[in-house]
C-alpha cells in the first residue's frame, strides 16, 4: 500500500506527487522524492524499481522480507534493511518483529515497511519542521528513520531490564524457583530478538561515519555516529542482561539447593530423633520373658525418661549443628 | 562420472561438447566452458587437469574429499570447497556431508559433486534462463552454486530451530529431562556439522565481494555479497541456537533438581509424620508392668486423639512450610 | 547553575567573567575560557550554544544525561562524557551514577555536572598552581578532569576487591551460603556499574594518544596515555573480579553440596543402625505362641547382645566408610 | 646424531657429503645442503652454527629444546619449531610430545630431531622423487617437513574422535558416570597438547603465505597456504571437541543426577509405604486394656485389609505420579 | 638505596662513578651510564630525575609503585614496569608481589626494585662477561633485565603445573573433594597474579621487536623477540591452567555428586529392607485376639522364613539395580 509520495526542493516540500509523476521530479537538480509503502504488494515494489533504478538483488530482499538488518552499498545508492520490535497484543511479553527496508539514491528515498503497525508519519513531520537539515538530502531522512528506529528499542530494553529487577528481587526473597527460571528463559529469548535487531545494524551503521562513507552520508556523519552511539548502548545493556541472566539461573540453582539441603537435613534430623525412640520402645516391646526392668514400678517412667533424655540430647546436637 | 560438458557464448549455450572438444571451446573470445562432475573417477579428474590447468594442490583436495569449505586462488583460478548436507534417508536426524569442489578459471568453471544425490541441474537452467547475468561468465556460475548450496542450508536450520523449539516446550511442562537432554546433545551434534559447513565458507567468501577481489568475480561482486548476507544470517542463527542449547541444558537440570527436591521433601515429611505416629505407638507398645494409662477406659482413644492431634499439626505445620 | 567562569592566558588566570563577556576573552590569541556548570537548567546550557558553537547532538546528549561514556570528535572541537561513580549516602552498598559533560574546543572549556555531589574545584586548584601546565590550554583541562574522575574509581574497586576478599573468607570458614551468594551477586551488580563508566571510556580516550590525536590533545598526549593506563588497570581489575566472582558462586554451592552430601550420609547412616535394631526388636515383639528364644532365662540379655553388635559393627563399617 | 648430509643441485641430490665439506657446496650457485640431526649432542649443533651463520638464540632454543611451536625470522633464515606427537608405547592413551627444529636459509636446511623416534627418511624419499619440486630449494624441503609433521596430526585427532565417540555413547546407555568423566578429562588433557602443538604453529605458518613473505618461500606459498588449511582443519576438530567434552561433562552430570533422583524417589515411596504399615500395625501393637477392635472376630483379616488398602492406594498414586 | 652506578664504553666497564659524576659520563660519546637503585627514598629518584631529564609521569609511576607492567615510550627514552613475583618465606603457597621500574635512554638506564629481595647482580656480571652484546647500549641491558624477570617467573608456573597435577590425582583417588577445591581456588588466585604480571607485559613488549620498534631497541630486536616468545609460553600455560582448573572444579563436584548418590542409595536400600522386616514383624506383633497363625506350632520359623526371603529377594533385585 502507498501511503506518501511527495517531493523535496532544498529541504521543503514540494508537493504530494503520482507515482507516474516521480521521475519528473527526481531530475530536477536541488530535487528529491520521498516514497513510504507499507505491506506493499509485489507490483506495486515493481513498478517503482526502473523509476529509481533499483538493485534487483536488493528489491528480491525486499520481496522476502525475513532479512537480517544490514546497511549495503549498490553503486551510488544505499540498501538500509532495519528491524521494527512491538510487543503482541495480545501476549505481551512476546516481541513481534517487523522489518522495514530503505532504498536511499542521491535523489530518492523509498521506505517500505513490513508487518508492523507503528509507521512513521511522526518522523516525517519532524523532517519538514526542520527544513535547513532536510537539506542534506535523503541521507538525513534515512537517518531520521535509523533514529526513530533505534529510538523505539530503548523501551523494550528497559522493560527487559524491569523484568530482571523484578526476578532478581524474587530470587532471594520468594520460594518461586520454578516460575523464576521461566521468566528467565523468557526473558533471554525476547533477548536474542533484539540482539538479532541491534547488533548486525550495528556493524552495518559503523560504514555510515568516520573514514570512507558513503557519498549520500557525507553531510551528516555526525548524525549517524550518534545512532551508532545509541545502539552501542543497547547492546552494552543486552550484553549485561544475558550476563545477569545466566548468573541468575545459576543463582537461582543454587537457592534451590541450599534451600532443599535445610529441609532435607531438618526432616532427617527429626526421623532420626524419632527413629531412636521407636528403636528404644520396640526394645521394651519385646515378649522375653525374664526381662527384669519390666516389673520394676517405676520402670515406665524412668523409660520414658531415658527415652526423652536422648532425643533431647541429639536435638540439641542437631540444634548445634544448624541442622534443626 | 561425466554429467554435462557444455560451452557458452556471450551467456548463451553453443552446444554439449566432449571432453576432448573442451580446448577448441575454451580457447573461443568470450567463450566459456561449464564441466559437471558426479563422484569422478580418479582418471575422469586427471583428465580434465591438463585441459584447463588446475593446480597440483586443488586436484589433490578434490581427490581426497573430506577438506573443510575453503575459497582458494591459484594466480587467476579460484577452487571453492562447499559443504553439502542433506538429513539421511533412514534417519532423518542425522546429516549427511557431501561435498562439492568447484575449480573456476576465465573461461572454465568445473564443479565436482561428491557423496550427495541432490544435483545442480536447476541452476544450470537457471543460468540459462538468464543470459544477461550468465554473459558475466564464470564467476556468475559460481556464485549461482554457492547461492544454491547456501540456500539448501536454510531447511536444515529451520529444522533445528523447530526441533529446539519443541524441546524447550517439554522442558517446562512434560516430564522427560532424560529424553529432552539426549535430544538437546544430538541437536547440537547436527549443529556442529551446520557449523563446520558455514564458519570456513563465510569467511571464505568474504574474500570475493569488498576490497580486492578475484579478477573472477569483479563484476559479479554485489551477488557474492549477498551470499556472504545469507551465510551470515545462518552462521548467526547457528550461534543462536548452539546458546540456547546450552541454557536449555542447564535449565533442563534445574527443573530435575527442583522437581526431585521438591519429591523428596513431600515424600520425607510424609515419612517423618508416620514415624511419629510408630514412635507413640511403640511407647504403649511396651511391656511395663506398671502402666497406669493402659488400664484408664478411655486410654485407647485418647492415646489415638493425641497421635492424630500431633500428626495434624506437623501436617499443618509441614503444609505451611511448603513441603506438602 | 554556573559555578565558575574564568578566563585564562598562557596558564594564568586572568578573571572571573561573566558569561557574555566570554566571546571577548575567547577570542584573545592564547587566551582560553572555562566554564563550570552543575545540573544546569536547559537554558543555562542553550546558553552558552552559541558562544562556543557547540554541536546541537552533543548539546542534546547533555541535556537527557543518561548516555554512556564516550569521546566524539565534533570538527575541531571535542565532546567527553564521563560517569561520576559515588556510593549512596543511605545505602552504602550501592552505587550512585552521575555524569559530566566536557565541550572542548580550541579556545574553551565546558564541563557540565549532573548527579553528583562531588565537584572539581580541587581540579582548578591544581591547574592554577601549575601554570607551566596549564598553558597547554583546554586540551590540559581536559586531561586534569578525567584524571580526577578516574582517579576516584581507585577507592571504588578497592572496596570491591576487599569486599570480595571477605566473602572468598567465608565461603571455605562460616556457614553463610545463602549469605555469600547474596553478597556476591550484588558485588556482581556494582561491577557492572563501574565497568560501564570504564570499559567505553577506555575505548574513547584510547583516541586521544598514540596515531592521529585530535589537534588539542597534540601536546599532551603522554597525559592522556597515562590515563588509558590508570583505566586499563582499572578494568583489568573488574574482569579478575568478575571471574573470582563467577568462580566463587561455583565453589561456594561446590562445598554446600559437599556439606550437605557429608550431613545426609551421617544421618541416614544413624538412621540405618536404628532401622536394624528395631526390626530386630520387632521380631522378637512378635506375639507367636511357640517363640522358644522368648522363655530362655538369658534370652533378653542375649538379644540385647546380638542388637548391640550388629549395631556396633555397622557403625565401625560406616565409620571406616568416612560416613561417620 | 648425524644422520644424513646431503647436497642438492637444481633438485638433484649432487652427493652425501661430510660436514666439513658443507661450505664448499653450499656456496656452490643452484646448491644447498640438507642435514638432518637426531637428538644431537651440544657439540654437534655447535659444530654446525658457523657453517651456516644460525642465529645464537635459534641455537640455544634448539639446545635448550621444550619451546613451543614457531617461525621466525632472522634476517634472510627462518627458525622453525614443530612438535611431533606420537602415542606413547606402553601407555597408548599418552601423548609423547617430541620436536623438530629446523634452520632455513636460502642454500641450507638443518633439521634437528628431539625426543621422537619417528623419522623423516620418508619426507627426503618423496623430495627426491620430484625434483622439479625440490628446485625450488630448501623453502620447498621446509614445506616438505611441515607436511609431513602436521599429517601426522590427523590420526591422532582421529583417535581422539573416535574416543570421544565411544564415550558419549557411554554416557546415554550404560552406567559408567565415573569412568566417562575420568575418560573425558583424560581425553581434554590429550587434546591440551594437541592444542598446543597446532595452535601456535598455526599463528606462524600464516606467515609463510598471502602478503610479504620471507624470500625463501616465495615461490612455495600455495603450499604453505596447504599446510596452513590442514592446521585450520585440525585446529577447528580440536576446538569442536573441547566444546563437546565440556557439553558432555555437564551432560553425564545431568544424567546422574536424574538417574540418582529416580532412584531416591522410588526408594523413598517403598520406605513411606512401609512406614504407613508398621505405623497401623503399632497402634494395633499397643497394649491398651480397652481397645475393642482387638476382640472382634474378624478383627484382624480386617485390619490386613485396611493396611493393604491404605498401602495399594499409595502405591497407586505414586506409580501415577510416575514416582514408582 | 643506591646499588650500583656504573660507567660503560663501547660495552666495557669505564668506572664505578658517582651520581653527581653521572654527567659527566652520560655525555661522552659511546658511553652510558647504568644506575641501579632498590626501595629509594623519594629523595635519591628526585635527584636522578634531572640528570637524565625522566619524565614526570614516569617519575610518579616509580613513586607510587602498584602500576601493572607496561612498555611506554617518552620521546627518545623507554619507562617500563616489570612484575617481581616471588613466593611468600612463610606461605610458599601465596606469591609476593614486587616491582622493577626501568628508565632507559640512548646513554642511560636506571633500574629501580621495589618490594624484593631478588636482585639483578647476576644481570650485570652476565652483561659484562659478553661486552661484544653490551656495545649495543642500554638497550640490551634492558633486553637482559627483562629476560631475567621473566626467567624467573617459569619455576613459579612450574610449581603451579606440579600444584595441579597432584590435585588432579586426587580428584579421581583420594576423597578429599573440600581440600581440593580449596586448593584449585588458592591456585586460580596465584594464577591470576601471575596472569597480571605477564598479560600486560606481553602486550607492552611486543612494541619492541617487528614493525616500527623504539630507536633503543632497534639493534637488539630479535632478543626483545625471544622474550616475548618466553612471554607468549608462558601466558599459554597460564591459559591451559586456569582452563584445567575450571574444569577440575566441575568434575570435582561431579565426582561428589557421583559419590554420595551412591552412598544415599547405598544406605537408602538397607533401610527400606529393614523397614519391610519391620512392617512384617509390627504386622504380627499387633494384639488381635483372632490371628490363627500366632498359634500354628511352626508359625515363628515360617514367619522369619518368609520375612528373611522377602529381605533377601530385595537385596537380590537392589544388588541387581546397581545399588548396593
Amino acid at each position: 500500500m502507498l501511503i506518501n509520495c511527495v517531493a523535496y526542493e532544498d529541504g521543503i516540500k514540494l508537493a504530494d506527487i503520482q507515482v507516474d509523476e516521480i521521475h519528473d521530479y527526481a531530475t530536477l537538480p536541488g530535487c528529491f522524492v520521498w516514497v513510504a509503502l507499507h505491506d506493499p504488494s509485489p507490483e506495486e515494489l515493481n513498478r517503482l524499481q526502473p523509476e529509481f533504478g533499483l538493485h534487483p538483488l536488493a528489491v528480491e530482499d525486499a520481496h522476502q522480507g525475513h532479512t537480517r538488518p544490514k546497511v549495503e552499498e549498490y553503486g551510488e545508492s544505499l540498501f538500509v534493511v532495519l528491524h521494527l520490535l512491538e510487543a503482541e497484543a495480545e501476549q505481551p511479553s512476546m516481541l513481534q518483529v517487523g522489518e522495514v527496508d530503505i532504498f536511499v539514491g542521491p535523489n530518492y528515498i523509498v521506505s517500505v515497511r513490513n508487518r508492523s503497525e507503528h509507521g512513521f508519519a511522526d518522523v516525517r513531520e519532524r523532517c519538514e519542521r526542520e527544513p535547513e537539515l532536510l537539506r542534506n538530502g535523503p541521507g538525513f531522512v534515512l537517518y531520521a528513520l535509523m533514529d526513530a528506529v533505534v529510538d523505539r528499542y530503548f523501551p523494550i530494553i528497559e522493560t527487559l531490564e524491569a523484568e530482571l529487577e523484578s526476578i532478581e528481587q524474587q530470587i532471594f526473597t520468594q520460594k518461586a524457583a520454578r516460575a523464576s527460571i521461566e521468566r528467565l528463559y523468557g526473558l533471554k529469548q525476547r533477548l536474542t530478538v533484539l540482539k538479532h535487531a541491534v547488533a548486525p545494524l550495528l556493524e552495518g551503521a559503523g560504514k555510515l561515519h568516520g573514514g570512507r562513507v558513503p557519498q549520500i552520508c557525507a553531510g551528516t556523519q555526525e548524525y549517524f555516529r550518534d545512532v551508532v552511539d545509541h545502539l552501542n548502548r543497547i547492546n552494552n545493556t543486552i550484553d549485561a542482561i544475558r550476563d545477569s541472566i545466566s548468573v541468575a539461573i545459576q543463582v537461582n540453582l543454587s537457592m534451590v539447593t541450599i534451600d532443599d539441603g535445610e529441609v532435607v537435613k531438618r526432616l532427617a534430623s527429626w526421623a532420626s530423633i524419632f527413629a531412636v525412640c521407636t528403636a528404644f520402645a520396640g526394645i521394651w516391646g519385646m515378649n522375653f520373658e525374664a526381662m527384669p526392668e519390666l516389673k520394676w514400678r517405676y520402670g515406665y517412667p524412668a523409660a520414658l525418661l531415658l527415652i526423652s533424655s536422648i532425643c533431647g540430647y541429639l536435638y540439641y546436637r542437631f540444634r548445634r549443628a544448624g541442622w534443626l
